[in-house]
């Protein structure tokens, strides 16, 4: 079995920018990702299967089953830029099979004529943060400045273990094609599902891609899980002072 | 060395049903593929032999070996639909494995002209469990809809983690033939063996496919594992009652 | 890179009997193999090199280095059937691999005319073991009931997970191609080195290969590894007698 | 996606020597490597990018990113050797991608004529030592003697793990191309990145290539690393001395 592109629909796209929200850290960039297509109606145009997935069926929650796959939406903003947001169960189980994949998303890509790519992901710092933000990286020099300007954070030498997976490779070996490409992190523990990081980074995509998105549904979904928190951070505090970091150590 | 198809027989079968019992969660699909191919006296037709199975030889009492491998039995109902059943020492050992395999296996099926699917496992809830029964997820609707006229459970958001394995893909793989396929898991604890959520397996099984099978020998086992279930509750309770949830985490 | 098989001598060899004894439990098929090898003064024939080895060199005690490979000895008996004798630093690293040199070292035994084959290993019982022996298993029952009566045990579901690399793939893809082989399994502890195993396999091996090898150089070594064995057994017994049998079980 | 080589330059070697300084134990080989680079002013000539390497691009203290890849840098010495400095950001994640790559590197020395090569690491002692030094192999005995002229020591048994990577695939497969090649390990603890021994490798291959390099940025590296690692011995001392010799931790 190979991987395989199947094409639901063939919609003629303006310009469009590519963004990736995967499942990674956090799970930030899948939040984001789905958010928007949910808030926009996006119609999904292709679904890509892979022997490189898990193998495994997802169950629906009428009881069917469906394979583990990656989807691509499309979304006419008519603006300058079209959408085309790609979201998924899971990201590749080889090593080999990230670069694969990676190249096939940029061959579709390029089919499209994008404009630019944005990767949306987590950046875990290891404990809770108050002060969350979000970290940038990209493909060349210009848009790390275009970035900045949208509130985007550059630290030196962070993310220090570079960026694993779809949402650095894009950058990477999009570069070779000449595609730019930037990825945004939201700051997040890394030991929770973290939509209050989700709205961080969706207001910078917003920012940069000149969009209004409803936050509503992300708001409540951080609200929950602020509640959850605040209990950890409680639990943390009850705990005997002499291991004062240890606390969330086995969360996740 | 390619995965290899044995056929010993090439039967003429009625619009048969295939059952994949491979080995899995408390060994249940196992279990009840094994009983059926014993009390019906099926005959095996097809072994199959792959480098993505471990690689080892399996050593039967009489200190004979024989290649790890999964073997395909049929049985004659005498019904509307003749039955194929698949069983094997062992799953992959490889991701890609898995689909090529479970591909491997749809190639027989369509060869056969196979009617439907029933993939057999077992859904682990990490505890002893009173009351087991039986969750289902099918590639279909209706099928869902006939599986639950039979007393299959449908629990929205399980299993949350997707059926892995051969038991996923024969569902996920066998979509995109035109396949009906559907996933029959007893609920067990996943710690243990489990011959009586085996039974339950086996009784929607049976009223699926409208035939009879004694099911002395797996009341039995199920009876002898009764008691070192019992046993294993006594430890639990004599146990310092600070740590009510964790007595059996650890064994098997 | 493939793998790839060097040959360094073409000798003529009468029917001869290939003996494996690649690194596995205890090291006991090494022990042995490399003895004879050294006892009988074998002429090494072939190295074989794989990228499924370990990417690694040995260092020799002179400061060389030499790729991880495979070696095969010649020894010719004057006797009905010349000796081939399968030695190496390493096994394959991944599951394919297993499979792959497996093939390629019953491609050179067909080349050979090989009359059987006898692949020679440990079984760990996981705790120190006085009454030692040889369990055997073999893939034709004649070639069982031979073994048997010249010392090899058979137990009934021993070993329970089967026979796992070279020594097991050797007989079951010999099987398929003719070849009559069988696997002697010296019973041993799985923590040590176990020369003292090694003598009991190579004296069933001498017994069925109707051959005297002297086996001193093994004594001397089982001799030294028995003052070890008996220093753990004092310190085991010096330990609080509540755990009585665990002791070793977190050495190595 | 292949394994690629990207010419940056083509520069005109004499009779080049290769120097190998990829990630390893202790970081010692990429230390020397790197200051080489540096001190020298060597020219970056060629990039291998590899679906071997992680998946994942490194960002640049400037916010930009560049996939994980390979380099290898040219510098003209005026002598009778010039150099070719091989470094990177990691070596392979596969098994087989150590043989693909090794053999990449030894068809890019071949292509450069290349007169010999020196692989750089640390020989990890796991624990803290005062007196370090160079402990060698190589795939010639010329070449060890040569080596222990320069200083080099070559221990029996050592290192007994043999050289794992391309430190040690440099040596081995370049033996089958007939071109000499040394590796020279820094002993280290292999705890820690520990310039001290990079200063230690660097002598030796100063004096081998007959070459001066200044090494005041590594010894001011290397005093820092002396005061974390005197924090660690105080920390040492004060620990509880009823453990002197760990018992059993490294039999088996």
């Amino acid at each position: 079995m190979e991987t395989t592109v199947v094409r639901l629909k063939k919609p003629r796209l303006k310009k469009p920018i590519l963004i990736e929200g995967l499942p990674g850290v956090g799970h930030v960039g899948k939040l984001v990702a789905e958010h928007m297509i949910d808030e926009l109606g996006a119609e999904k145009i292709i679904e890509i299967y892979s022997p490189h997935f898990p193998p495994q069926v997802i169950v629906e929650s009428d009881g069917t089953t469906r394979l583990v796959r990656n989807e691509l939406y499309s979304y006419k903003t008519g603006g300058k830029h079209d959408l085309l947001i790609l979201v998924g169960d899971h990201q590749s189980a080889t090593t080999e099979g990230h670069y694969e994949l990676s190249n096939v998303f940029l061959d579709i890509a390029e089919e499209f004529k994008v404009h630019r790519i944005y990767t949306l992901g987590g950046y875990g710092v290891g404990q809770l943060v108050e002060d969350q933000g979000v970290i940038g990286a990209a493909n060349n020099i210009e848009l790390v400045r275009e970035l900045e300007k949208n509130g985007v954070e550059f630290r030196a030498n962070e993310p220090g273990g570079g960026i694993v997976g779809v949402s650095g490779l894009l950058l990477g070996l999009g570069m070779q094609r000449g595609i730019d490409a930037a990825c945004l992190m939201g700051v997040t523990s890394g030991y929770l599902v973290d939509p209050k990081s989700a709205q961080d980074v969706l207001k910078v995509l917003c920012s940069m891609l000149e969009i209004e998105i409803d936050m509503q549904a992300l708001e409540e979904r951080a609200a929950e899980m602020e509640k959850i928190v605040a209990k950890l951070r409680e639990m943390e505090q009850s705990q005997i002072p002499s291991f004062p970091d240890d606390g969330l150590a086995y969360i996740g």
